[in-house]
C-alpha cells in the first residue's frame, strides 16, 4: 500500500493502545492463523475493524483518502473461518483481572451472535487471556451461554474457566494452538 | 452511533460511488442476509471494508476519531457465514458488460482464497450481476476455478455463466435468494 506523496504516516493502528482491545493476544492469534494457513490447516481470519466513514477526499482519480471515520460496535465476533469443512467462529479478549472476566468486554450483539452460531451448529467459542495470570482459556459457546443464562453477575469468575474451559498451553509456533483443543472436541486427527 | 458535537456528517459510505463496487447488488445482498437472519435461516455477513488507519485523534477520553485512512485490498471474499452447520463464503460483483465478466474484478488473493475454501470443503461461490442484462448468476467456486485454470482470457464470457452458473431469479423478499440454489446443490429442505 503506497501513501500519496506528502502525507505523513503519523500513527498506525498497531501502535495505538485501546482499552480492552487485547492487542497482544490479537497478535498471537494473527500469527497463529497465519501459521494455520501456511500449513494449509485452516482458513480463519480476523474481520476488519468496523468503522463508519463520514468524510472522504479524492485527491486523484485512483486515490480515495478517508478523512474522518469512527469505530463502530461490532455485531459479530472478530474471527471466523473454515476448518475441516466446519464453520469456526470466536471472539478473543484479554483481561488484567486475576479473579474474573468482565462481561462488559462482550457486546450484547455479540452474545446474540454466539447464541445464533451455537444454535446453527457452528463451532463457536471465546478465547480469554488472563494476562496477569498468564493463562489463556478456550471457553465453548455452549458453556459461555450456560453461564450467561443462569447468572446475574457481570463477570465470569476464574473458577468457572478452571472448571469448564480448556487451558491453551503456551507454544512457540503456533503461538495459541486453539485448533488442537477443537480437534479433541470434534474428534479429529 | 453519535457524532461528536460540531462535526458535520459530510458523506456516508453508502453515498460514495466506486468503480466496480456494485453497491446495488451489495444492498440487495445486505437486505437478503438481514432477511435470512430475521427468519433464523442463516447467519451470513458482509465483512467490514478493510482499511489502513494512518492517523487518529482523541478529542476526548472515550472518543477516537480516525483522521486519515486508506482502503486496502481485501485478502478474502466479502461475505461469509453459517448455514445449516456449513461454512458459506462468497464474493459479489456487478458488471455493465453484456458479453463477459472481467476477471480484474477479483483480486489474485481472493482467487487463492476461493481455492482454499473449495479445497477445505466450504461452500464457496461468486454472485455476479450483469446489470445491463438484469441477470444475476451464482457461479460455484469449482466452476470458477475450472475456468481460471483452463483459460488465459481476462474475462469469463456470458455463455460460460449461461452454461455453468445458476440464474438467481428476481424476488421481492429476499431480494437475491441465493440459498435456494445452495439448498438444491447440498440437498436441503
Amino acid at each position: 500500500m503506497k501513501y500519496p506523496g506528502g502525507i505523513k504516516k503519523i500513527k498506525t493502528i498497531s501502535n495505538i493502545s485501546y482499552k480492552n482491545r487485547g492487542m497482544s493476544l490479537e497478535n498471537d492469534l494473527n500469527d497463529t492463523n497465519d501459521y494455520y494457513r501456511d500449513i494449509d490447516k485452516a482458513y480463519i481470519y480476523k474481520k476488519p475493524t468496523p468503522i463508519k466513514i463520514t468524510k472522504v477526499d479524492y485527491p486523484s482519480r485512483d486515490k480515495t483518502v478517508i478523512k474522518e471515520a469512527f469505530f463502530t460496535i461490532p455485531s459479530t465476533t472478530d474471527y471466523n473461518g473454515l476448518y475441516k469443512g466446519k464453520y469456526i467462529d470466536f471472539e478473543a479478549k484479554e483481561t488484567k483481572s486475576k479473579s474474573s472476566f468482565p462481561l462488559a468486554n462482550i457486546h450484547p450483539h455479540q452474545i446474540e451472535h454466539i447464541r445464533n452460531i451455537f444454535n446453527h451448529e457452528g463451532i463457536v467459542f471465546l478465547i480469554v487471556r488472563f494476562t496477569t495470570l498468564n493463562k489463556t482459556f478456550l471457553l465453548l459457546g455452549k458453556d459461555f451461554l450456560e453461564y450467561i443464562d443462569n447468572n446475574t453477575r457481570k463477570s465470569i469468575p476464574i473458577n468457572y474457566f478452571e472448571d469448564k474451559a480448556y487451558l491453551i498451553k503456551d507454544n512457540y509456533n503456533p503461538r495459541v494452538d486453539y485448533l488442537k483443543i477443537i480437534d479433541n472436541i470434534i474428534g479429529g486427527k
